[in-house]
């Protein structure tokens, strides 16, 4: 037989998300009659909101089906620039603004922009797993900063300095963070960027779950340094998921590399849901957003007392997205096997924290609130009886 | 002042397309009341067809907004298997299907699932400019092999051979080539596989332009190779640019490893697209892409006939995608002024060779058909008096 041609080698550090495999069993227990609550899923349950379906439909009917200008279409550059003046109060030139296919799209550029093979990169354990994987893509190093309830799983310049090396690069930061659901403060943000920009690093912040917050004050890494590198999405608060939308914020200096790196890794975002995301600046689709973020509020405020008064340990509060990150100290030393028996006996789908990251890995899962009251109330009924 | 952060060494060797400066030039004289004819655009002038677009609006109103399945959606991926049974008479597991945001993820994936940093890939030059600054930004190397007319701009096994090294791990081919709209026959991809075979490489295939073809015979390279890796698209023939679809067919042994980065790089295609695409697969839309096909076959027809009666030298036979790479000898020896002259003297905006490549690049110019035969004619009067 022919032997085989080689792989990439950076392959083999990067791991499939556990997610999946849960999913996958969810799905299969269900298509056999079996009732499961899906706990696991990373996005929001409500189908895009109608004016943005209405929208879509005109563009559509407007036969926009071409590519767009790479960095995407001029109206919605403008409309996220102005919404970053009026919710942020800081002002960014929508040149800075770059619209990409998804998130994921921009965090592959901003890789592709910033990370050279054997660079470290400083990132939060736990965190979102693609990060840790994309590093691992460049053959840089993922430098895990290990962080608990005692840090409110935020990193501090403490650990950032103690966890550095002379290779590094970049911290990468998430606030409000999957799978935490805690933000870094003014103050925090403040802190960090000012350590970062004296040791001559990239600050790259994921904003993706803005908008989807329960606390006063989120601020944008935007209102604090100028410089930063920003990631944000239409999927979560907007719920545009299945679109493929997201946008990137660079600095001044990066619009022309940022463009020629998004002309080259994608053309363009795709037009339909460019044109579809205007109308999700309009006062009509914003209203849906409010409502659905306080069905998010209400989830919460459930899910975090019913699984306190289980016996889980949460942070103090869930301050963003739709995640609880809770301990499990108290039922299990090994949260993937908690979690296969969690769905294969009670029909409750969840993710281990193996999925982000090594530190205490097997002592968290993660729940997303992502389904309904009626549902949430369900599965806290059957924890209850399981674990009480 | 602070000193700046590095960026990614890769980036250097990234060029921007000049096609992208002749069209925003263009679009200034446009604006400035030129009248510009476009014969520099790689998409066709075309909206998506009718059954499309209806099964879009069907999907926006089933609520198809949120996340498919990394790979695709089964139904999708089953399709397209069956296209390559029907259309080409080989049998492809639906697994080893995954649908792709655009075939520049496919590209991407392609590059993250095989290539290492330092490994040598052999492609034509000229060739598309982005699977260059693919290799560039994995840090390998692009190897290129000068091809011109004596080649019909394809590699055969000697040139390849000349142009390997030791550290080459894969072949990257394109038929029907963008930019010179030549195809690799039936005999020339078995001998260019089993010579890479012998050598344990890996071959990968651009057939995105398959099914904008002009001759009898346009064999997919999984037809002789069923190792290979072939990226398609829904852009071209099926004229879905602005929507980013694609996929890639890869080798059962890969299919995991795939569906991993899948996950990571992308979290899945445009559901809307994907839900759109499978009205592509209809007699009403099958017979709309045959009409559409036969309009570029005659613009072709006619334009072939008209460069050569100015006096531009073509290869033989235009054999696929909408493109004419043509050798401007007789009127200049540098392409990039020969274009903006013809842009700013004349108003017809072309792509100079020097996008392509390093070949001869100076003495070609890049004709897309992907605009009307009116607008053909119009063009070629004004190159007869420019020119003539």
């Amino acid at each position: 037989m022919e032997k085989q041609p080689t792989l990439s080698r950076a392959l083999k550090s990067v791991n499939p998300f556990r997610v999946m495999t849960v999913m996958q069993r969810a799905k299969e227990l269900a298509s056999a009659g079996r009732d499961v609550i899906h706990m696991e899923v990373g996005e929001p349950d409500f189908t895009s909101a109608e004016p943005i379906i209405k929208a879509a439909k005109l563009a559509l009917d407007e036969g926009r089906t071409q590519y767009t200008e790479a960095p995407g279409i001029q109206p919605l550059r403008a409309y996220i620039a102005d919404m970053y003046a009026s919710r942020y109060g800081v002002k960014i030139a929508p040149e800075r603004v770059l619209i990409t296919p998804g998130a994921s799209a921009g965090l592959t550029l901003l890789a592709h922009l910033l990370v050279n093979s054997g660079d470290g990169i400083l990132l939060s354990d736990p965190a979102y797993p693609c990060v840790r994987n994309f590093i691992n893509l460049m053959s840089a190093h993922p430098q895990l900063v290990p962080v608990g309830p005692q840090d409110n799983f935020q990193p501090g310049v403490d650990k950032l300095e103690a966890c550095r090396t002379e290779n590094t690069t970049g911290v990468w930061l998430a606030s409000p963070s999957n799978p935490t659901g805690t933000i870094l403060t003014r103050s925090e943000l403040h802190t960090i960027c000012q350590w970062a920009r004296e040791r001559e690093m990239h600050v790259l912040v994921d904003e993706i779950y803005h908008g989807l917050h329960y606390v006063d004050d989120l601020p944008s890494a935007l209102e604090i340094d100028n410089e930063c590198f920003v990631v944000n999405s239409f999927s979560k608060y907007y719920g545009m998921t299945g679109w493929r939308l997201g946008w990137i914020v660079v600095p001044e200096s990066n619009i022309e590399s940022a463009n020629i790196l998004a002309q080259n890794l994608y053309i363009s975002a795709p037009s339909i849901a460019q044109y579809a995301a205007l109308a999700a600046f309009t006062p009509a689709a914003q209203e849906i957003f409010e409502e659905r973020r306080e069905a998010f509020r209400q989830r919460r405020d459930f899910l975090s007392q019913a699984l306190s008064e289980i016996g889980f340990l949460l942070p103090d509060t869930i301050q963003g997205a739709f995640y609880i990150y809770a301990d499990i100290s108290k039922f299990s030393t090994d949260s993937e096997d908690f979690c296969r028996n969690m769905l294969e006996q009670h029909g409750i789908a969840i993710t281990p924290g193996t999925d982000f990251g090594d530190y205490d890995a097997s002592k968290f899962v993660r729940f997303a609130f992502t389904t309904s009251m009626e549902n949430l109330v369900k599965a806290a009924e059957r924890l209850s009886q399981a674990l009480g």
